[in-house]
């Protein structure tokens, strides 16, 4: 009664087709010689490919800095890398049928680091070189590396500690149009114009850069419009972009508001893991890799739902923990030298983000230790209470779980476990 | 075989005790006269009550207005509301054997309505008298009364939403030393000193008042000086205090600094639920209760966990959403005008709020009833990148089973499906 | 501009209403005085009040043994307690307008110990007396009590664990029709009989009773046809009855068959936590209490969704542990003997129970805490796999965090830790 | 200040190496023609590969038919699908340090379908060939192809439907040792022949099968010991197995018995998706693909915590919904026929599962295509009660976040949507 099998594996003679790879990337070529990346924003970067709303298609990724970064125990390609040469993002993608005032929905169906490169890095900038949240306390370069193990990851620069990825792009965007672009590099402008007339010595916004500029497989008159004209790509605006949001991960649907015919969607900086506020500024655990998406198009979507800036719907398998298992630290806007400030946010996250490093210092590691994993862990940064002046309350709330050793608090203070650093540079 | 049961109901007989109430609060007397509550921190007013490490106790709380506020359709109240008198406290409570240094470890067991009151109220104040994160667009006082169906909430002036409270204290912290509370006065005189110097016209901060104040039992002597120089309720403070974190909820650990001998624990300002940021001021749904607590001691805590705020571990019976019902609005340091501001994660979080009201007002909701739950629904903001420069980027996520309507994004826009609103002034 | 308070508790004068209590239990009259009260399932069983759809009312209950039970360190009451003086439940509750064919929608929007009555109890039964899932292994009455603190549990028998309780009512169902309840009748005697033809010394089914029957305040005629007919509420029937979910918590939504005009709502036996399975039979954590409900009606819902058997929805605010959390025990059909069953799911669960209890007796527990434990804590029991020739499979996940001491599995075994035992009888 | 990028690519030259593969398959080869791969449970069988404890590898394995099944419209290949050729499974691996009596942790980092492959299928096997759970309801072959977009799948075949995976392996475990190989044929064979002595017409057990038996890279003699006392791999037993466990997925880690020197574990049979109960036999959706493991050992383990069975902790990634969307069906030991069964769970879990089958039909999907879908998808089968005689209560929960229409009870019935049916047979 049972058949006889000549052909066993027969499903492989009508199986369906693996998924269309739609931008590829060459890791032995320069970044900025393949014609399927770009690092500016701007309308008259050609297509790089094209998709149908409704086709699952992947996306292949560069890291943030195209390769600059290696696998060792030294910071020193962190305190000098070269960042006018980063974002080589993969696209513009062309959604077949997309319109300005559309919505483009962009389903996240899976992020995975490339098979043959199982680590990723979080760095701390340099305060002269990209700088940080906290650049101030740790204004030196230094270096995490994180090895991939499936969904988990850990790290010989930062031991003790193990968790799942909450695996994201960090970048992802439609094309502005010329008018958006125009008002983009008006309003950054300003601010930078407002702060060099009151002599700030901070670096407060990017300005477009002719040098380096990778239009993508712009003829050369469209490549010189774009190095004039381009927006960078370190902000996140309107249209996305740069959001660093840890929640756009695998299942999660994004809408995105589209300026220019065929929406030209744009992805990359992808992440294994970040946890609120991406704050050591490198400070997800950066990786090159492949990205599963599918587009599909609401016609007129952003008068109908009045939106301003990209809506999304996290995923269903984000990492898990029950609420009794984080340990949550709480910050006020009065900083580091007791000084009160009126309702500041940024002031009270700062505090907020201290604490943790000082709580966990006392298990033995280095503040930058704690720095870079408060940075690429997913730990959530709320903003608690924002009207009880003049303090400002935020919390952040660290998985327990994700620690190797019991770290809730306890009598009789903690013993120190960890010994070893991470990667500084060669000065240090 | 089976017993004959004489007396059936014989566990009544041999019954463990019900836990004691610590603190009682009388409905029908004025705040004011009540002893055993307090509206100033000070460490010279009296302890109201004694408990012991490892007791369970209740304590009352009057809703945070003292009852000023009535369930009624008029705002009229909420304008008129005397923010001089309120935060009439439940304590302080002395904990045998706290000293400063320790940490107190308050386990909140429970927390609930008075049965006889089953309701509570959400507010926006007026621009001058209160005001809110959203003041500038919604300057005009309005009300919306919350009635509790067990664990649930719904309101009639705001209809189409029904959710589980994420019951909580508002505030929750222990007395400060004379050391410390000079400390306050001193950063927030200085505070205002110079808003006043640059001409802000906005209250930044409420220095101490003499007028109304209540200092408990405090003999004459001791009242003055409390009067004098007593911290207002208003703003969180490294004690803890009005943090008006929402997750401070049925279950949690907090973990409190202790500054004086026996801690001076006091308790007020319980909410049926908040959202973050708590963003229109009297932004929780307010109500009187009684709270369940647990108080226990670290020794020399404060060292031994470098605390300088308080730590907490939220409860494990939060409402509970999967991830993936969670509509999540993005917000950029970029103003109404169109103003570019530098990393200012309050600008961000306005805007992101803005697209919440803007996105629901098309079902037909006015805007107050927005800002309204937008401050008492269990909704969660995050910050979400904090570095890349120029923007800040924040994320509201908004649990969609709150509504009884489908309002996830779709092709067609939404119909208006709500036709009235919340309570406002006469005056309106 | 403030107003003036003369009388500032003012929202007392305009209070809204405390939810009305529909039916009141007395605990100082025996159980069976009481009209509102029944302990059979009949048609003929007045109803004791009646609440509109829509309506939130308050229903008190009687523990499950209406009193039989002490708090105190001895078994014998448990040993002695006469099993046909329980189930006396509060109602029945005629809902307006409900008929036959409609489904009953009941949301249990909150259960609560009664405040006086901090405490409850879970108990194996005598294997002569009731039994219980493992009573070849168990076969003694043994007890534990549990207090509680607010959501939390703990027991002084049962060293080293507390939870949050997962609240719910063992029972709940409307009256059957004459015609169900002639069907149950008809079947459970012929289960009866069959037992008896080949010989099986064990109850297999409880038939109807006359003695000891209460039928409200049914007339003397009714309340004979009642003790005559009257099903028995041990077991869970079509109309729900004693189901003994969990997960029927706080927030559920309930569907339930109406086979009678007005329903007869009946509800009673409210646990403060159980397990999977209840398997010590009284093996939740038995209590008094105050159960909230409200009840709409689904008309000719029955036939609309196919309705054989009720179904529910359960509430948003469970005891949440992450998936990482649970300790999960696998067990198979093959019994203790060494004997191979076929694909019988009964004698693996009996397997994976056994499992968690060998594991957990290594950190010094006796078997009947582990039986008692297993029996009342919020453990998931799965049937995992139920195909595979001649192996069913179930699993037993229990949340780690219930217990104060690490519990995973590690090398080189566990530390006795418990010292002492739950409560025996006095005879042993 | 820059660095000068001559090789921008630079972590390539630094790479870590890519996760070891320790064991391939080769879809273009007969599997019984491929020495890493086997077919039944032997201790003769020699170890295919071997691992060090601590490594991450990755393992190849075949679908569970080793290919039979064809992504097409027709259930003829499961009609006619040879079960005597199943469960090549990829191993056995040998672990080095492994002992008996040591428990051996597999620790999944991931599993993934073959990207050339990203389909799978789920399937009703004819009565007479296999059968599964609902047999006598649904006799004939059935069949569902389910096309995987990254964490998602969906499926031509059952519309209206999609879903995360819960990927897992079907079948894990170590090589028995003789001892328990004999153990497991003598009991089996035991419940063969009591089940032949009554003269049951089912098959209820598989014993020993020389013919297609595959023993790897066995010698002659060694092969053909294997032929003759290997155990069969459909039930789950003692060292696992196939266990078929819904939970075993991503970042899961099972504790497994070992019985042989070196453990030799092996591992096939990948799920994409599972449902509690797999009750279809082909329950799952099946696939081909790659597992990432790591093995860790811990020596006595089977001793120092009492194992009989294996044990197993979830990972943290599994797909998450929040309790109250899930859809809960009930019911009890009463047959279809009405009779009623003693504290039947198997008549119970049949019950409720024709009660989901009975409703979802309303909406126009057939009988087959809800048994195949309540197989596959993630749904959990609790068994609430099992003391309350006679009757065991089942629950089902469906998330109702896996369809993509309302399907919630509602009054007025449901429209009927689903016009299409699954694939049959080529005679139906």
């Amino acid at each position: 009664m049972y058949c006889t099998l000549a052909a066993p594996l027969s499903y492989l003679t009508v199986s369906a087709e693996a998924i269309r790879t739609a931008v590829k990337v060459d890791l032995n070529t320069p970044a900025w010689e393949q014609p399927q990346l770009h690092n500016r924003w701007h309308p008259d970067i050609p297509f790089s490919c094209k998709v149908q709303p409704g086709e699952v298609v992947n996306v292949e990724c560069l890291d943030w800095t195209g390769g600059q970064i290696g696998n060792n125990d030294s910071a020193d390609d962190i305190k000098y890398c070269d960042l006018s040469r980063i974002h080589y993002l993969s696209g513009p993608i062309e959604v077949e049928g997309a319109e300005p005032g559309d919505v483009l929905v962009v389903e996240i169906q899976d992020v995975q680091p490339l098979p043959e490169q199982p680590w990723g890095y979080c760095a701390i900038f340099d305060k002269n070189n990209g700088g940080g949240f906290l650049d101030s306390h740790f204004p030196n370069a230094a270096k995490a590396i994180w090895d991939f193990e499936g969904i988990f990851c850990s790290s010989r620069h930062i031991p003790g500690v193990r968790f799942p990825g909450l695996i994201h792009p960090g970048i992802m965007g439609c094309m502005p149009s010329q008018e958006l672009l125009d008002t983009w590099n008006e309003r950054e402008k300003e601010l930078v114009g407002y702060h060099a007339s009151i002599g700030t010595d901070r670096v407060v916004a990017n300005l477009p850069l002719e040098k380096f500029t990778h239009a993508g497989s712009a003829d050369s008159d469209s490549a010189a419009k774009v190095a004039k004209e381009g927006a960078r790509t370190i902000p996140p605006r309107e249209h996305g972009g740069n959001c660093d949001i840890k929640n756009l991960s695998r299942g999660s649907k994004s809408y995105l508001p589209v300026y220019v015919k065929g929406a030209g969607l744009s992805i990359g900086d992808l992440h294994f893991s970040q946890g609120d506020g991406e704050i050591s500024f490198c400070g997800a655990i950066e990786m090159a890799g492949i990205i599963t998406i599918k587009c599909e198009i609401i016609k007129n979507g952003v008068k109908d739902m009045c939106m301003k800036n990209p809506m999304y719907i996290p995923g269903p398998v984000e990492p898990h923990y029950g609420p009794s298992r984080y340990l949550t630290f709480e910050g006020l806007s009065v900083d580091e030298t007791g000084k009160q400030h009126y309702l500041d946010v940024n002031v009270a996250y700062k505090q907020t983000c201290l604490q943790f490093i000082e709580y966990f210092k006392k298990f033995g590691y280095s503040g930058e230790q704690l720095y870079i994993l408060l940075s690429c862990a997913p730990v959530q940064g709320h903003i608690a209470a924002i009207v009880d002046i003049p303090n400002a309350c935020t919390t952040l709330g660290v998985p327990v779980d994700i620690f190797e050793f019991e770290c809730l608090p306890k009598e009789g203070g903690f013993e120190k476990i960890i010994t070893s650093d991470c990667a500084f540079t060669s000065g240090k």
